[in-house]
């Protein structure tokens, strides 16, 4: 499959909702557990997915079509959800990611992203050159990345469990 | 965690809903491209789905639970659904599944079970003995396993176009 924006659109607009039909309502076992020391559980994954839309995908974006001589992005803290959400609902993070998603795909389609605009490069702080291309279509794959991640951590909380099944299930070792 | 009845009906209600926001009105690449050679495409992993509602969790069940003196299930076919998804669409799918997964939750509550039913056997044709606990935190496993095979699937529709990012994204080599 070739980078398509209106098919990226496709996916980064439903990811709020897949995720609220994911988690909300879920006792909390499901939303706090991980896989194990210095693992995600999905409510860390959640907060991370809301620092990329505050710092991430649109700011670079904008970065590559400015006319700034230095188009060098500032690094991303993958860990920062950690502090932003202490004291937050897994609700409160849903609604949060909405709101952000929503109004990053407004900016994105206003900006009227051409194939020749595609092309336009920017320093990414650890390996260099990067196309616009490059930047929205790694938007789409960590949407659906973290979406399956979500899922595994989910489906570990089972893997004693279902007891000789689990070399049937491959995800339970991942 | 351990094993939950109502906190795994949690999870099992919901994947019709999650499967229906992460897969309804896609182009048709997102949902008929696959890994490569023999492996599935989101339309077929829903196909797999359909046919484990048909003929496996629920019909388990109940040889588990029933009287008779040989509790061996009949196997699962995993190919089943290249035949029977013939000709139709992923909102067909949806549907059926949908459906499906509806009057078996009925059936699943209607059954009230117990903790010692919890603890009944059956025999699987490859390993042997499961207990009730063993299949239905199975069937949780699978669904969450199988939306995150979904995921993975469309991510890797981008594995190219990410560029540079493939190194940070192990979710596309996997």
């Amino acid at each position: 499959m070739n980078f398509n924006l209106s098919k990226s659109i496709e996916i980064l607009e439903r990811t709020p909702t897949v995720l609220e039909t994911l988690l909300n309502g879920l006792s909390n076992e499901w939303i706090q557990n991980n896989e194990g020391e210095e693992t995600w559980s999905p409510f860390d994954v959640l907060g991370h997915l809301i620092h990329g839309e505050k710092t991430d995908w649109i700011a670079r974006t904008e970065i590559i079509l400015s006319d700034k001589a230095d188009k060098t992005f500032p690094p991303f803290d993958r860990f920062a959800q950690f502090e932003e959400s202490k004291g937050k609902t897994i609700s409160d993070l849903l609604n949060e990611f909405t709101d952000l998603r929503n109004t990053n795909l407004i900016a994105l389609k206003s900006k009227n992203i051409t194939s020749e605009d595609l092309t336009k490069t920017g320093i990414h702080p650890t390996f260099g050159a990067v196309t616009l291309e490059n930047l929205l279509a790694c938007w789409v794959a960590h949407d659906l990345g973290h979406i399956a991640q979500i899922s595994r951590v989910m489906a570990k909380q089972y893997k004693e469990e279902v007891g000789p099944w689990r070399e049937f299930l491959p995800i339970l070792d991942r």
